[in-house]
């Protein structure tokens, strides 16, 4: 059913949110079992997986296939909190400011990967480069658009030098 | 203060969640006070602002500086739930599924933005390419690596020949 009036909160009654509370809208099937030896970036990983979208949210699914990549993002919820401000990330002996760094050990364990979609059918998406543990909730996802989402980053900071070591 | 131990939970006892809940770690201060006028991306958006990072949080900036991008991950605080699962993007005159288009009324209404990290004073971030209101919740911030991030999207689906409209 197409609903096409969006419903908006009246901006003058806004207040900061001091919780935010989400809903896992899918879990993604990985072979990867424990947290050792998952690739450390989707763009390193040639792994197969599928997400299956919760019934509910299948709907929201249509046209998605006519993309190439998806961003996928997903909550870590093996991560205990709170977490550590500043670690040493895989790639580096010194430690790093936690929001200079990929670690999943976050104050919101929220997670990023792009994906590529193989195929969508009913509420599964088969997808490509896979870097994420079996059975990890799904909350979003969002088309990948390199127009949008390709940019040179000419500052890479501690990572300079450092792209080679790819599996964890 | 530097904490090496990662706290993970027990796999054995691991459960999906029903919900997941979020702190902010901070908010964006921006010149957009209303939803009308915010450029659609922010690759589309020559706009500065600044990023408060709640003092709890200051430690983990450290070495972001380092990089000219970053990802934000922010909540759509003034989306109303439930929203449709179809529903006509900017750029397009058909209904899309949810999860084919990029609008911020989404089961989750999770925002991801590219910006250029134009420096940090304390807890302080100045970003560019902002497309984002004012008062935002920020939930997260990760480093933006190309070698990682800058994927080609061979298929862009409904938007192929549509990306020029720029500003909602």
């Amino acid at each position: 059913m197409e609903i096409m009036k969006r419903e908006i909160k009246d901006i003058e009654k806004r207040k900061f949110p001091k919780k935010i509370s989400l809903k896992p809208i899918g879990i993604i099937h990985t072979r990867f079992k424990s947290l050792k030896g998952i690739p450390i970036q989707s763009s390193l990983s040639e792994s197969n997986g599928t997400i299956e979208i919760f019934p509910e949210y299948q709907a929201g699914l249509k046209d998605l296939d006519g993309f190439s990549h998806m961003y996928c993002l997903y909550f870590f919820d093996m991560v205990k909190l709170p977490v550590p401000l500043i670690s040493k990330p895989f790639l580096d002996n010194e430690s790093r400011g936690v929001f200079a760094i990929r670690t999943p050990f976050r104050p919101n364990p929220l997670g990023l990967s792009i994906l590529e979609v193989q195929g969508i059918k009913e509420n599964l998406i088969h997808v490509k480069n896979v870097d994420i543990l079996d059975n990890t909730p799904i909350l979003d996802i969002k088309p990948y658009i390199s127009e949008f989402d390709s940019i040179e980053s000419y500052k890479i900071g501690w990572l300079k030098g450092k792209i080679e070591k790819r599996i964890s």
